[in-house]
């Protein structure tokens, strides 16, 4: 499967790693709108090309994989794309998934590709666990908690306060919460109930403290509906201890079932990832195996990780998973 | 959708529950072995029919779930009504599942009807879990747990063992070994280091307990490579306190990623079951919504999880789901 990337950040060269972990899989080209020339790839031997210069390789390439941001570029990328390749992406933004996906569904149709949106674990697995909790145990409850992880839109809302040099921001899941959960309680939980916001800040020299803190606990939608600490580093200590994109989290479904709903039942799936943008690739490269499938059997338009039967992900055929994995 | 039930056995009652939680789902009939007169029903106004009788309502069946052993009753039985119905049943046999795949299959598509064999959580939930994960990181190593839950093999295994008059085996996972391969440390585990069992027995008068619980304790296959603990128990604690049917287990799958591998991740599934056979029973009514409208598209043959994609087990639309689940 000869795979192209779209976008060469964290993401784009998760993508490129996982590639180098399937087999059956050869990254082909990466596409960047920067000068090719700055972009340096893990990979020996595979081109750098401008993205003005893509659909010359709409021959070449089998599963185009944009790596782009949700707000403003999916929405546009996605759907030109889709004109010259079969794609796949990891729009996240879960309010705009039925407007993305009738966009980019109407022009792989037109177009005879497929596309696969909202890959990765969320959009994406924890999906796919909503939705198999809620078919088997329709009379229940979902939960679903997100950390320890780092949230990129957080961390950005923490280095836009002034006399911030830098910062990050970990979101972690309530262990209480958790556990009332896990032990099929079924409790109504607050906003503040299910998480609490940890913020590790370099201070601007000179600047003041407490408003900082004061600025970031208060700070509405992000930050003011939750328990929130803010711990002062130094520079070296970010670099240190803060480099990494860890991220994770739960979801759960709890339900009842006999004659007189007698039996409770929780079921439970955990993430703990030490890089995000590498795990929701390495979910991106099992669908592009997919839908690559898919498309050689005729099947186009637009398609999500519900559309998928989990056999097509793996490389192995319908006798060996029977045999070995069933 | 019109289900038929064969079999009224704990799974059979489980079955007849789960239609009672699905408003798309309507028990037509319930077929026995036994005297008809003898099987009462929960759901009112229902026939219950002796299996003799079972080619009579082939056109008013949409999908017949077989809920026989998996021993002996499922490897005939299964293939057998796949000449008149759409079936699903819930065989366990891991090793024997291409046999029974292959004999299913090949009713399945001479006679136009679709089967979904191994439906439940081991085979089941399970196996989709290690699907995925295996897919999603290739390099990494699965880890299966089974329980807390009572092992219907290992509770016979008991009764049979002279002086006991009754008995029921829980399967535990170690605490030690969850916790190792939960922190990503990929243990080595030998099968003691795995899951512990714990019996509960109820002796007859005057027999030797001494005797009783080294004969349990050194049983081949059974106990031996196991630490086994035994509680002698009164009649009236066993009816009591050991009356459910509880399991569930656990499905991790931990693997690396990275330029380097530098990246460990682990993805875990569990689930804690009240009844056992209420949740296999609900596991498979979404599986039997799933193989009716595939064969209402046209699709016949075996099918196992593997083979459905998820959008199918749900009673909402492609709209519904990517504007709630995903």
């Amino acid at each position: 499967m000869k795979i192209g990337i779209l976008g060469y950040g964290n993401l784009g060269r998760g993508v490129e790693c996982a590639i180098m972990q399937n087999a059956d899989c050869e990254l082909k080209a990466v596409f960047t709108r920067r000068d090719p020339a700055s972009v340096k790839l893990i990979t020996a031997g595979v081109p750098v090309v401008n993205v003005s210069e893509i659909e010359k390789y709409k021959d070449d390439i089998d599963v185009l994989v944009i790596c782009g941001g949700s707000a403003t570029d999916l929405p546009e990328m996605t759907p030109e794309y889709t004109k010259y390749f079969n794609v796949i992406d990891s729009f996240d933004t879960h309010a705009r998934i039925p407007e993305h996906f009738a966009n980019v569904d109407k022009i792989a149709k037109e177009t005879g590709h497929i596309a696969l949106i909202s890959a990765g674990w969320d959009p994406g697995m924890f999906s796919l666990l909503r939705l198999y909790g809620n078919c088997i145990l329709p009379e229940g409850q979902d939960y679903t908690f997100w950390g320890k992880g780092v949230s990129q839109g957080h961390s950005d809302a923490i280095r836009r306060v002034e006399g911030v040099k830098n910062g990050k921001q970990y979101t972690i899941p309530v262990a209480e919460a958790l556990e009332a959960v896990r032990a099929g309680k079924n409790p109504e939980l607050t906003t503040r109930q299910k998480h609490i916001r940890e913020c590790f800040v370099v201070p601007k020299e000179g600047a003041d403290l407490a408003k900082i803190e004061e600025d970031i606990k208060t700070m509405p939608n992000y930050f003011s509906d939750y328990d929130t600490t803010v711990h002062f580093i130094s520079e070296e200590e970010f670099e240190r201890d803060h480099k990494e994109i860890p991220h994770g989290g739960f979801v759960f479904r709890s339900g009842v079932t006999g004659a007189n709903k007698e039996h409770s039942h929780v079921i439970e799936y955990s993430l703990k990832l030490d890089s995000n943008p590498e795990f929701t690739a390495s979910v991106i490269i099992a669908y592009a195996r997919a839908i690559n499938r898919l498309h050689s059997e005729g099947v186009n338009g637009c398609k999500t990780v519900f559309d998928i039967a989990p056999a097509y992900l793996s490389p192995l055929s319908g006798e060996e998973l029977r045999a070995h994995m069933l």
